[in-house]
């Protein structure tokens, strides 16, 4: 899922944005089409960024079926046009096109874990302290630590199971387990990683150049 | 307060770690120094570094007096004993020793809004969904995203909140902020940075490393 404005990138789509070489959508591109569980590959892109996109696709020869289609305005409108094309099949992954650390020792983690309860998702545990606050910025409470998960993608479903999340189309979630978990289906965290960050603005960008140069990559 | 044990940085101590020509722990203290409301510093260490805390103060010829004493075992008896010694004043800022990138202007701004309350932290709002997991990692609640606070520090408190907070001496804690919160006052949040990471492993440092970069400093 990559059809985000990037008004943050101060014009510069984050996907396209140069990252060690190449640019953070064909990294993405390149680890997904790499990863042996992996049988094909949607791109949900903007409309104005569709044909960049494709032309990435198609200078690269990538060992799965890569297609790119127009999102929506929201996420969720942009996931379920995805849902849409990939029809039949067992298993579905989600990712942000805008983060391009993620390996394929995630994707394998999170297709295995999934097998369990049919829905699991990246995270990692939150190192800050987390407070609650009110409108008036007062503090309510302090959360327990110990219990908070930063979450992340690659989320990983049985096909019926986000499709029937997706039938409910309730506006405001941050995340698609955030749909599943209404339907009352258990959803489980498997281990992500802290250098698997997204990609919003030119900071980001400079953290993961650095993220990268610090693994040798 | 710089008084942990590094285990995660592989036995170099993070505020002695280099950061753009200087030690971490030099940096912080050529900011908090030259911050014009600063009357006096209290480095609190742990006994191990203390020796070398103290030649790093002596070789620097900074504007305020400047202590190095021995801390505890908790974070909680490092900042008590760093209490004890500063004795009678109006206002205390607790900061980490381990955020390099703090600046004047945050700790004028935690100055200025604490006295309204007695309390006040500096805090980000997150940008992660947070999902509260239970110990088999599965999922019970996605939190309300837009009311949620990472802490960092400098946090800054009337004299008399902070020594009433710390004669309960409830272990546990994460942040000072916390035990203030317990006896019913009112802490508030103000603007801290995204920047003002804290420094706790050789990753971290490379991530402060590419934004003082970044900014140009």
């Amino acid at each position: 899922v990559a059809a985000g404005e990037s008004k943050r990138m101060g014009g510069l789509d984050k996907i396209f944005a140069e990252l060690a070489g190449r640019p953070v959508l064909a990294r993405v591109l390149n680890i997904f089409a790499a990863c042996e569980p992996v049988d094909r590959i949607v791109v949900v892109m903007s409309n104005a960024n569709l044909d960049r996109c494709r032309a990435l696709v198609a200078a690269a020869s990538y060992a799965r079926p890569v297609d790119c289609i127009p999102g929506g305005l929201r996420r969720q409108d942009s996931v379920a046009a995805g849902l849409k094309l990939l029809g039949d099949c067992g298993w579905i992954v989600i990712h942000d096109g805008a983060r391009p650390l993620v390996g394929p020792v995630l994707i394998t983690r999170g297709l295995e874990m999934a097998r369990d309860t049919g829905a699991a998702i990246a995270a990692v545990p939150l190192t800050d302290t987390v407070k609650l606050a009110a409108a008036d910025l007062a503090v309510q409470e302090t959360l327990p630590r110990e219990r908070l998960w930063a979450a992340q993608t690659p989320q990983v479903f049985r096909r019926d199971i986000i499709e029937r999340a997706y039938a409910d189309n309730t506006p405001g979630v941050t995340d698609d387990a955030a749909l599943v978990e209404r339907l009352g289906i258990k959803v489980r965290l498997f281990p992500g990683s802290y250098d698997n960050i997204k990609v919003t603005n030119p900071r980001d960008l400079a953290v993961a150049r650095a993220l990268l140069e610090q693994d040798g990559k």
